[in-house]
């Protein structure tokens, strides 16, 4: 079995509507699991399965108050996912820049031929 | 069955380790498929398959060229995944400038009792 890795968890947490939609709402201040579940019609143990997926992602961390569990969003993992794709981003604009620089040098003089030996 | 929007299939593309450092190697220029295996213990068909689940992502073009395919990086679903997670965060950033704000403020003065109706 392969393990996964923090960003493995996080893209694969992202990778979901309605956990987009949790986080999004989230991301506005805590709420409980009633009201994150109210916007959707899926079931209570659905929206329980999606949240495990997003605490086990390091995205939401319950804390208990009195009866119900509040839910609030951590970032850091969302930190490290923009971070990896900012750095593809990056890396290709780089070779973009590089290319647009050498399509716009001046064409070299003809390399001299190489003449077989007699 | 769910339709799998856009933003669906980056984020589960992004979720492998194997495919996010064969979108690295891509960040740095095109390749073929025989090159982007090289440095992975896997099978070729196993390579395979992850090329077309990025290309069903719309991260990875192919170009026939003789008897290769070369592969190249598209990036605009990564703009549209950098996009998604900065809007999260933005949010959560301004919920907790607006806490801080509260916070910093002077206590209110207390709001007069209401006295029961004799």
């Amino acid at each position: 079995m392969v393990n996964h890795s923090p960003l493995d968890n996080t893209f694969a947490a992202l990778a979901d509507p309605t956990r987009r939609a949790i986080l999004s709402r989230l991301a506005l201040g805590e709420a409980n699991v009633t009201e994150l579940a109210e916007p959707f019609a899926i079931s209570l143990p659905a929206i329980s399965k999606h949240l495990r997926v997003l605490e086990q992602a390091g995205l939401l961390e319950r804390r208990k108050e009195g009866r119900t569990h509040q839910c609030s969003l951590r970032t850091e993992p969302l930190g490290e996912a923009a971070e990896w794709i900012a750095q593809a981003r990056r890396f290709w604009g780089e070779q973009l820049d590089a290319l647009t620089q050498f399509l716009e040098q001046p064409a070299p003089a003809a390399a001299p031929h190489r003449t077989a030996k007699k």
